[in-house]
């Protein structure tokens, strides 16, 4: 392959474009926000992170509270998704404009969003400021997961969440399973 | 949707599941391996991190050197991907192994992977111990792009690149098109 140098981007792909919902402590209004700049950032204790423009409405939101939700979208969503990532929740209720449900969380005050199959419910740990963005550290403190993609024997079943993907700017579908963790390695049963 | 609750987990999906390379700055042994706990921090300065348990073998190799790249695989090297995240480089050449060619990288001393149609170069500004992994934040100081996904005019075409996702233990590949970042509030072009 013939490759050509650029200078240093946000190219990373694919990431998951998910919609971060928020509530103002003192108003009792919540709020939606699309963010692609998240990841799992350690498994034991499960620990995640936002990084977010301190523009947005969202980030005082945010920080007063420390607490948030990542609400994963199924593909269904993608046109709530790209708005609730262009609009601002200053001027609007966004849940309203997109047509989503807000219900209530487990184990932090902010709303969940019905429509979406998994939900991680966060608290902020500590930020750290980037650049243009700043990053939210977060603790997972519970998931919650729609039973339509709970398998039989209680685990859950992604294939049929129906994710969707974002990638440079262009929202996928997700395709065909083609491994799981392991199989590169692992012994075939005998017959 | 009727929701389950369970304990907090690393249930973020999709992520991108990416090789990892690194070099012994001692040795100049390069290594591989496979990490999904990444993602983009930062725009305006572009940053990224990778979380890596110390008990892996090349997590010494990245503190050492302070550099390494993301390659991004196409759903072609699905099998190299699991290969990675599942061997050890402490025993062997993971290279070789999972038939993978090293190349020289333009901005930092571990090689780039030839197989893959995109890689980011990075460098190490902090480090910040989270539980079972360590963070490693970085500035991305250069990016190349396969010539076979960057369209006429000049961009990278995304969709050309064939790459593969990572959900909860299982690989993906890119499913189809279904918008692109503002599609929501475009205005139609008139006739």
């Amino acid at each position: 392959m013939a490759k050509i140098q650029w200078k240093g981007g946000t190219l990373l792909s694919p990431l998951p474009a998910v919609l971060i919902t928020c509530r103002d402590p003192e108003t009792g209004k919540d709020n939606v926000l699309t963010i692609a700049w998240t990841g799992i950032l350690d498994s034991v204790p499960p620990r995640t992170y936002i990084s977010v423009r301190p523009e947005r409405y969202s980030f005082e939101l945010i920080r007063k509270s420390g607490e948030f939700c990542i609400n994963l979208p199924n593909s269904r969503l993608v046109r709530a998704v790209d708005f609730c990532g262009v609009k601002s929740g200053k001027d609007m209720d966004k849940f309203r404009a997109a047509r989503l449900t807000p219900e209530p969380s487990k184990t932090v005050s902010c709303c969940s969003i019905a429509e979406c199959p998994v939900t991680l419910e966060c608290k902020v740990f500590g930020e750290q400021d980037l650049g243009s963005h700043t990053m939210f550290l977060a603790d997972v403190l519970a998931v919650t997961v729609d039973e339509s993609i709970i398998d039989e024997k209680g685990r859950m079943a992604v294939e049929k969440a129906g994710l969707m993907a974002y990638a440079h700017g262009t929202y996928f579908t997700m395709g065909k399973k083609i491994g799981t963790f392991g199989f590169s390695v692992r012994k075939k049963k005998r017959s």
